[in-house]
């Protein structure tokens, strides 16, 4: 239930199947008066995009957003917001001959034990496909964001064993570093190494995974509700649904289980007769609120499930198979590349949702 | 909003502060006939009690839970149960002279911010106290998953560098073994190591972060919702809630993002004329959905942020001050050993809603 | 706030405005494996459609679903269904002269003191048209309802003060006499009138209200939750949200005020062994629980608001003005009579969600 | 699910059966900074104490309040209110002896259906005196409406054909009229003729329905979001979750079925330089959505179904009994009467989630 929507005040319920005709997304909550426009949404859908650079999955389908409600001379009305995307250049013939065939790392033999059926055209729901109406609703999110100031940057942090060095210090500087990169990875040296890794990998006919981390700055103290609603664990969450996420961490994550409270502890300062923080270890909250500092965190993406080496499986009858995707088959080698603006999508939103519920706090 | 509740079917609501009264939780949505009675919670509780070891905080509070609707006869009437445990032993005093203190890693500045006020005495609602109500309703949790032959254990992986060693194979056995071991370390070996660490750690006065595992074993095919309400999102906001969190990981984690798919990819296989996997990097889960493989993970804790070293901080007004919390302060070491029942409980919460609300998949 | 999403397992939200390229329906929580097709959800479609007889509104467009998602092979997937109805034959101009009144009876002074802007365009997202959307959504609604043998006919009632003779005992007789009658009323000699009344009616160049009953056959028992989620009082908020309602009964009503106890208290017998109600007074529900017999109610509906005689209002800066609605403006005499399957339409909706929620109340 | 909560930012939640130790209600979503202390609960519920008059049941449980949480030096923090009142006065033995009959107009039959048992002590969970828990919600909503001025009264408008004549124009005189009289209804001449007509009915050992009446003064424009959260939907649902309810009318309610558009659409005027309504029909809501004009409408409420004649019914087993409800049964002769405060908290209820859920309309 619900399984299709996302947040409480400002939320966000997708439609449609990889193969179908159209993908979309209804926006609910978002306040009147914000300008969107089709030609916002589609310069946002245009950085997932297959087919960007030779490191993504080439299918080269042109996203183009259509609004089809919620918005009214150029402006929200406060009425649900509906955006869809034509699924074009969508051929399910392939997929013919693979499709009884349970696929490692893929869902569909978790959807047939759940539902008893699956749409095998392309991935059907399963498929990240559905990642573009984040995007979309991202896009409508970025526009409320930007009147309170607060700017959203998501990059690949590290691809297999390969670690970009990043400073956090100028967020707008990083965020255009960041497109400016063919894997969106800021650090050029490290990119260097990171995008001959994945050449070598497609020669491999394999693939790999990735960490993109992403920073927020401008936020205002007092985002995220206690306890179940903390920001960072409805963050988490957002982050969790993208698919192919494994792991999830705020502030210094894992790190801070090593750590010493004498270390750990960001230390309370005034600066230019404002109360903060000397450090950030937090990641910009504390006790699920932010604090005003900048909320940083990584995900973690595991290696593609599709590659081009045959792979040992069963049928749906239990049957050990061969599984050789199809020539010509197209994807990506390393899917955090492409979850980068997920992952900026997703943030967006979680924020705008705390913003707008963070409304109801005082009288 | 809702943000004191947790779950969509099976669904709590906790309440009280760390000295009010008492702390209560309501459970909505738990099956009718499910036999519970007051010592099933108080033995949950008694893990997570505090004075249990040299390794914890010594407070010696008696928690003992109330039922106080929602039972009938000894079992669930489908009607909400209502469980309340009084605040004994409760001295506001020794608070009042560090009220005014910004607590470095606390959550006092933040509520302030976000309300204008907190509740100073003993961390109010922020503190780790709401947790007990989490484990009263797990208890309850913990007898549907008993009906369905689910068993989960959670337990210290690591506590600062030193690492356990742990196999998961009998997770029965794994649980005996972490309730045997004073911090819930079944690694007997480990354990000896890190009960040193913590020694010391208190000798310096200061405290240290931790990492808790878990492994669901028994679970069903078929568990969580594509997309917005995957299995493994849910687990990990569900975890992220829990008081001194940094992150999450499910399988692999953040190890999966420098593995190759070739590598990570769990392969199908029929054994004993049944479809299974052949590993289980993934975790126990396949886009959002069991697969019938133990789920398995880990979470993170940063160390205590109450330390008995004075700290710099700032007062409300924003002029520094030394935080030197009063003589006879009770903290644990690392909160993440008192955490293994919470995240125990947290893993319960999450797998009885998703069990109920599976039931309306197919008609 | 989901101020466009309705239900809580079995949930719908729609989209689009009356003048829009479309309006949609994005279904969520539908079981997998139910047969639908475009050609079901057109038949409940074409009950609701403008220009079925000489007593509803004129306008000609020709609904046509078109389903987006969620349906494979012919059969629900358990994805989000997704169904759009293109807006055709639109001609916003004629709105232009009045679209600075304020309009007597009709929501666009509410949406400009709600969001600083409305849609004048036919009315906007504030026009019945929504309704269409809950139409199909019905239809998908009432394939899960016949595999359950649960029959639901809602009928005029009564125009004006015309008041129609039914008798409830055969639901099915009684939904194909609806359907008969140009006026969906079931008691041929009352339509008689009620048919001269309108004709009457729109010589004014006015309009009148009407009541529609409902009645549904073949619940279970045990439906609906206690306290704040009644199965009364889920048809109650659903049905008022149904434009122009203001009123709704369950059972005797507001008869029921006038009533003693010994009068209205249905008395429990055994018939062919089975314990049921020797009358149903109540209307099927004890304690916002299904009792197993008929579940019947009315609910009032307002005279349509758009009328062709002039009225005095002001414009948008509060200026005294005539309105005047165009020539060849085209509305309803009775909204009540296009009301009918948008009631039996939200029956459904109401009974599937609760059945699907009732499956998690035993384990 | 969420089966006892009600809200969606300003959200209660109960617990706790009529013969259990206690009932409680915590109340989420409250803004900080709100003055509310036990006495301010307590002088609303004592309103709807039994025993107020010789026209209600003279059970003497003394209700008093105790704030466990949320609550700090007088002030509401943001934290969730909670509230609990202990059940005194409490004597199950006497409902032995019929523990095993269906009681007519009751809701055992249906739990036992729903859940497989039921808790027959005093009514369990479907007693009303859950309604204490939403009077005692009620009292701390009507401290924010203060702060906005806004009023409500709800109050007896008819017992049986006994029919009060009120004038909306002064609510204030109303509310102070209405808690004057012995039985709520604000109109001496009918009140006198009311208490005759109750008093005849307790000879009878019968019991009489009635109708509540309620007017809300003061609302600002824009509350409610359209389609399906508009207001009087969402009041429609909150009265409807009282027990005893049977219809539910905002405005003219169902007369408006029988009007003509021309008498029914309230026209727009400017008065002192601000637009508003010549007359009010709607009953200050359109589309939905407030007006600025006075919100009202009724509840009618079925007859008491305990009455002290013997009834025909039959055992759990289908065996024909008499049902014969034990000398010394404490019931009122009309329900609607004790209704009367349980209306006005659930009208604040919903008053006060609108205004905050309102607030996150613009930005």
């Amino acid at each position: 239930m619900d399984s299709k929507s996302f947040g409480q005040i400002f939320r966000i319920t997708t439609f449609g199947e990889s193969h179908g005709p159209m993908i979309g997304v209804v926006i609910d909550g978002c306040p009147a008066g914000i300008a969107i426009s089709e030609t916002d949404i589609d310069a946002a859908l245009a950085l997932r995009q297959p087919g960007r650079s030779e490191f993504v999955t080439p299918r080269t389908e042109a996203d183009k957003a259509k609004i089809c409600g919620g918005v009214f001379e150029g402006k929200t009305t406060g009425a649900p917001i509906a955006i869809i995307i034509e699924n074009k250049n969508v051929d399910s013939s392939k997929y013919e001959a693979i499709k009884d065939l349970l696929r490692p790392g893929h869902a569909n033999y978790a959807y047939l034990e759940k539902y008893g059926v699956y749409d095998y055209r392309g991935g059907g729901r399963a498929s990240a496909r559905e990642t573009a109406c984040r995007v979309a609703a991202g896009a409508v999110a970025a526009k409320i964001l930007a009147q309170h100031n607060i700017i959203t940057s998501a990059y690949i942090k590290s691809i297999g064993d390969i670690v970009a060095d990043i400073k956090l210090e100028n967020v707008e500087q990083l965020k255009q570093d960041t497109y400016a990169s063919q894997i969106f990875c800021p650090d050029q040296k490290a990119a260097e190494l990171m995008m001959q890794k994945i050449r070598d990998i497609k020669d491999q006919q394999d693939s790999i995974g990735g960490v993109v981390e992403f920073v927020i700055n401008g936020l205002p103290t007092g985002l995220g509700d206690p306890v179940y609603e903390k920001f960072d664990a409805n963050l988490a969450k957002a982050l969790m649904t993208i698919p192919g996420t494994k792991g999830f961490e705020i502030g210094e994550g894992f790190k801070a289980a090593q750590m010493q409270g004498s270390e750990h502890n960001d230390l309370f300062i005034t600066e230019n007769d404002k109360i903060t923080l000397q450090t950030n270890h937090a990641g910009g909250v504390l006790g699920g609120i932010t604090t005003g500092m900048p909320v940083t965190g990584r995900v973690a993406f595991k290696p593609t499930a599709s590659i081009m080496q045959p792979q040992v499986t069963v049928d749906l009858k239990g049957k050990e198979q061969t599984l050789q995707l199809p020539e010509g088959s197209r994807h990506d080698p390393c899917i955090a590349i492409r979850a980068v603006p997920v992952v900026e999508a997703m943030c967006a939103l979680v924020i705008v949702d705390a913003l707008l519920l963070n409304k109801t706090v005082k009288i």
